[in-house]
């Protein structure tokens, strides 16, 4: 699909006007690899490495690398960039590349450097670099409203990181590859929009999930499409599109999730004709709010124009106090007002229950709350744990199947049996 | 001077395009009281007051009373908050009046409260109010970018305050007044736009301080209106602006200030045919990069299209860590891109250091450290407490009579003698 060059005038346009992206010419790379290598280098993280991910792909277009201060700054205290023609693009997320003291100091006068991963492999090279503080605190406070421990990402890529972030422009060797089988399945935004060229789509509706698909999540989306229809679009085209980076470690892995997806198109929940199913490579940052404005933006930059947004997106549970982190409704709210997401059409989730009348999942009809069932992620995760079956029309038997896999996996996992990856 | 209705074409517009009064009309005011007995009431804090006083005299224009939720929101979340036309305004620090939850028991389903001083004297009134949660630690977090206890306006003003905000429009019955001999250097905003016609002023360079002037600062702003006369304004004109609300309490007190800033002008370290010395109403966050840029707003306000910006504004030690709270830098940066204040000119604060050679302050010259003494706040502080004279030239003696006086009254005040206001 990457080769197929198409007019994309019918999908949003991305922020900035063009999608950036930031690879290499396939007639350099040697060049660069070998430029690479006199370089002072910086070994990455798998996170750092999904963020190289994001970034040469555009999902962050107009960044053109890891955030120079003034963008950190922006980003911090107004969620969004100003650009140079004086326009405004949302920004809520810092992208950022720790170092630490020692690093800093082999960096010395260097105006570039080489991104390694594995022992010494080059995939990416900054220049035109600017080192800055990293005031952890305050970047925690700023982006999760928090600075309670126990925060996922904070534990996982910030506290033990470097004292100082390095920004600078990023050129990347060669697109980024897992090698896990699901590479084909990340499609870059640039793939995405021709995709949907190709499809002809007229509408383009994102859905971000990094859950299992219920039927009450298929209810919204064929709803969404349904009304979409009904505004005048003749072919409206649902991006179904997982987050593909860390997760929490009690979140379903990636592998089962897409495994659980696919059969939900199979079983014709979702129509597979109107449907994309890609990988969004993003790391999740749990922090509500904050968080929803990339996940937003980064689907404008891969031809989104309407975001379905749930309760409480991208939000978990207080790490230390018995309450949600966030308010349920500060994330559809927050969107609707964030500066550079105007272009974006926000569709606001609506809740879907088990309507013990029709044995199926229907929307909340608040004037006989009896004959609703909520059924919480935790309820469907202890279901399944305890391969008991959900109410019939929860979720396509082979879905659940897929679900209930998983839980035996870990299972053998915890008895010594065959280990399951999860991602870090 | 409030009485002068002046054609204001020279001044900067403000914020919105129209300075916000909340008055009730004079003719009104016994009715509005009198409606104000049959509401519920909130009683308020003396910052709460100081909260009225600034909305109501329209220096957070185009606000119309307490945040709202989606103000507040907008506030944490982008430093700046868009208008029905789509144009943004910049408001960084949330302006929210707290309640518990008895009291939003007592409101229960009435649509306007009365905001009340001194047992029941009703001073204002909020109609078409919306309450609702109030997170404090999201709001610390977001505004201080830190959590850690031993933030002067948290323990003062949010810690024990209520779970809940209530936001609505404000009318105020009739002007706020403190009765402490200083009301008239209070000037609204309205006040100072006629003063600064009435002086015919093409320029308005505003200084916001908390603290006494020195001659590094009267230097500054010396210097700054010989820079507007080169740029070819013919009559730049000083708002000294001392912020009079709120002060933790080791800084000196507004009244002490107020006489040490008006000797500096008795003495003519600063000209007082051009300079305009006020009270800024607002209580102090000391939450640097993001006060700063409510520092800078409601001067728009008044009138003023250059600030003043200086190292570390607003900023304090860290309440736990060895270290400045904020980088000394980041005010200024953040200040230079915040949204809604691009009309502003910012002006940075060269750094002042007494001068050996000279036997005055100057202007830092690098090339010859070793001619320097930087005199901190601190420094300062114990000189005169100690009743020791600070270097010749660092502060007029006037000025400096006056600082010894304060310290002298603080002992005093120790050994049981005359206790000296501090403002709460």
């Amino acid at each position: 699909m990457s080769q197929i060059r198409i007019h994309s005038g019918l999908l949003i346009e991305p922020d900035g006007g063009k999608l950036v992206e930031l690879f290499v010419d396939e007639s350099q790379r040697d060049l660069k690899r070998k430029e690479a290598l006199n370089l002072p280098k910086i070994k990455l993280t798998k996170i750092d490495v999904e963020w190289v991910h994001v970034l040469s792909e555009g999902w962050a277009s107009p960044l053109k690398g890891f955030m120079r201060e003034s963008e950190f700054l922006q980003t911090l205290h107004f969620n969004s960039i100003r650009l140079e023609d004086g326009s405004i693009v949302n920004m809520s997320v810092p992208i950022v590349l720790a170092i630490d003291d020692s690093q800093k100091n082999q960096i010395d006068g260097s105006s570039s450097v080489a991104l390694v991963v594995d022992g010494n492999n080059p995939i990416a090279i900054l220049s035109d670099i600017e080192i800055y503080k990293h005031n952890k605190e305050e970047r925690i406070a700023r982006t999760w409203g928090t600075t309670a421990p126990g925060l996922p990402y904070v534990d996982e890529a910030i506290t033990h990181s470097g004292n100082w972030l390095i920004g600078g422009d990023l050129k990347v060797i060669e697109p980024v590859k897992y090698h896990d089988g699901l590479d084909s399945f990340r499609l870059s935004p640039s793939e995405l929009r021709a995709e949907f060229t190709r499809r002809n789509a007229d509408a383009v509706f994102a859905f971000q999930l990094r859950n299992p698909v219920h039927n009450g999540h298929a209810l919204l989306m064929t709803d969404t499409r349904r009304r979409l229809l009904e505004m005048g679009y003749k072919n409206p085209v649902l991006l179904l599109h997982p987050l593909g980076g860390y997760t929490k470690e009690d979140d379903v892995p990636l592998h089962w999730r897409l495994k659980q997806h696919e059969k939900v198109l199979e079983d014709g929940v979702l129509d597979p004709e109107t449907t994309v199913l890609s990988i969004f490579p993003s790391p999740m940052h749990y922090a509500g709010p904050t968080e929803v404005q990339w996940h937003a933006k980064a689907r404008i930059n891969a031809g989104a124009n309407f975001y379905i947004v749930g309760r409480d997106p991208a939000g978990m549970s207080h790490p230390l106090e018995k309450r949600d982190l966030y308010d349920a409704d500060h994330g559809k709210k927050v969107l609707s007002m964030a500066p550079g997401l105007e272009r974006l059409n926000i569709l606001p989730f609506k809740v879907a229950a088990y309507d013990k009348t029709k044995n199926g999942m229907a929307f909340f009809d608040p004037s006989r709350p009896q004959d609703f069932i909520f059924i919480s992620g935790t309820k469907m995760r202890t279901l399944a744990k305890t391969k008991e079956s959900p109410p019939d029309g929860f979720m396509c038997p082979g879905g659940w199947k897929v679900l209930v896999e998983y839980y035996d996996s870990l299972d053998q996992a915890e008895n010594g049996g065959v280990s399951e990856p999860v991602p870090a």
